[in-house]
């Protein structure tokens, strides 16, 4: 595994890969590794001559009063971490070769970004997609490895794909989660025991929610479902909820009635200082 | 020369040349070809293997008192002149296959959209950022042929093709003007004999500008030599300023003084209908 800092370097690599027709896979991720982004990068193993993990906390994506400067990072522990994973390239960019003096381009994708997330994070879906769109050009990638924990996330970078006819791929996969069923993500290092136990509300309330909607002989309200999980959110000391919608998982409109393309998808904030979300489908097609 | 309609044929054929190592050249165009279309062919045809004009009136740049409707319009007539430039694919997609329905996707250059053409056409910029962005996935095109006419397109593509890391690289071609100096331009076919007389003050301008810029000993204000030429313009039956600026070649931001980089960029309507640019180098290097 080879390590890469600056931008010139990874697309002289990738121009090299190209041009000896391998095929490139790209796992973009904001470090501080966990068995989630290890999947990813097995993942895009399985899909690619050549895999590069990119490791950037882009502040791009972060509002003024979100945890930028908090988030953590090792990029010594990350390395031993990617390392197990036979990937190619750990590409580690400084944000002064990211966005040098005069960059001034945005990338936003509009009905997709606005609700959900970007309701109460203006402007982190177009930090995330001209990151994202920087990091498919200097990978060169033919395909690029997403979790679908940050649901959201995904659907906008498909439709910028789309929209743009980029031609990479984009892979989706599985949520990981941790034994007890909570979400793998780097933000859980900022919970304390007592609220990672407190914090498996979102996984107990997509259990609940799976078993009441197969149980049920005709489709359910999203409405009145949505609001009886808010209530046992809200019933958890410290838990307050940002939003608990069910979705179509393609459009992220709100559905009317559960079905088959529906997806719970949630945001609670922790004692006011953690932030999660999750999400799940909740009908098995 | 093939004709190509379908956006997913375009990027078949140029798949299968990227494979084979072909280098690809794009010229956007707007079709309603002139010289200066032709001559930004010709030098595509020295830079690449393969050569693709494509043809797209695109209504994301105009507004919505502009000109999209009555923009000419004649795909036989512009598929006989670029068959004498030895081009191998004319792509003219339909606006619904360029903009299929969800489509949501914005790309936004701040600073250097903001002002001249910026000012009066809110968006324009973004609309051409953004279709060129799609011209350039769907070409796969190692270069792209764009004409000093539109002075500050080319500024802005620059700079997102350098914020966003594209491997594409940008020629851009001096202006082609007719005998009488008369910048080339489609819009120029909405010209009446004498209007095309009045047009004239911009070459006029330019001209009498660098005989002064060249005959100085020491460097000009560039607001005196703008006052000048906004002064001779309005004199001019018919003739309206919209701006008269000089500008530095890269920022596209004010000079104080006439230096080797400034470059000055002026738009006039002519019987607030027909809006016209112009813009050369005052100094030579």
């Amino acid at each position: 595994m080879k390590l890469i800092q600056k931008p010139l370097e990874m697309i002289a690599l990738t121009d090299h890969w190209r041009k000896q027709g391998q095929k490139i896979a790209l796992v973009p991720t904001m470090g501080w590794f966990h068995a989630g982004h290890l999947a990813l990068m097995h993942k895009a193993r399985q899909c690619a001559d050549k895999v590069v993990v990119s490791l950037f906390v882009n502040p791009g994506q972060f509002g003024p009063d979100e945890d930028l400067a908090a988030y953590p990072r090792d990029l010594n522990r990350d390395m031993q971490l990617a390392a197990q994973e036979d990937i190619d390239v750990l590409y580690a960019p400084s944000v002064a070769d990211m966005y040098p003096a005069g960059f001034q381009t945005n990338i936003h994708v509009a009905e997709l970004g606005r609700g959900l997330c970007g309701a109460s994070r203006p402007g982190h879906f177009d930090g995330v997609c001209t990151v994202v769109m920087k990091l498919f050009s200097q990978s060169q990638a033919h395909l690029a490895v997403f979790g679908e924990k940050d649901f959201q996330q995904l659907a906008v970078i498909k439709r910028m794909v789309r929209d743009l006819d980029l031609t990479i791929a984009i892979v989706a996969y599985p949520t990981v989660r941790e034994e007890s069923g909570l979400a793998m993500s780097s933000r859980n290092s900022y919970l304390l025991e007592d609220e990672k136990k407190q914090a498996l509300i979102l996984y107990h309330s997509i259990i609940a929610a799976r078993e009441k909607v197969q149980a049920a002989t005709a489709p359910l309200s999203a409405a009145v479902l949505c609001q009886e999980i808010k209530k046992n959110i809200s019933q958890i000391s410290g838990c307050v909820v940002e939003y608990v919608e069910i979705v179509d998982a393609d459009s992220l409109e709100s559905c009317k009635k559960v079905h088959e393309n529906s997806r719970l998808i949630m945001a609670i904030k922790i004692h006011d200082r953690v932030r999660l979300i999750d999400n799940a489908r909740l009908l098995e097609v």
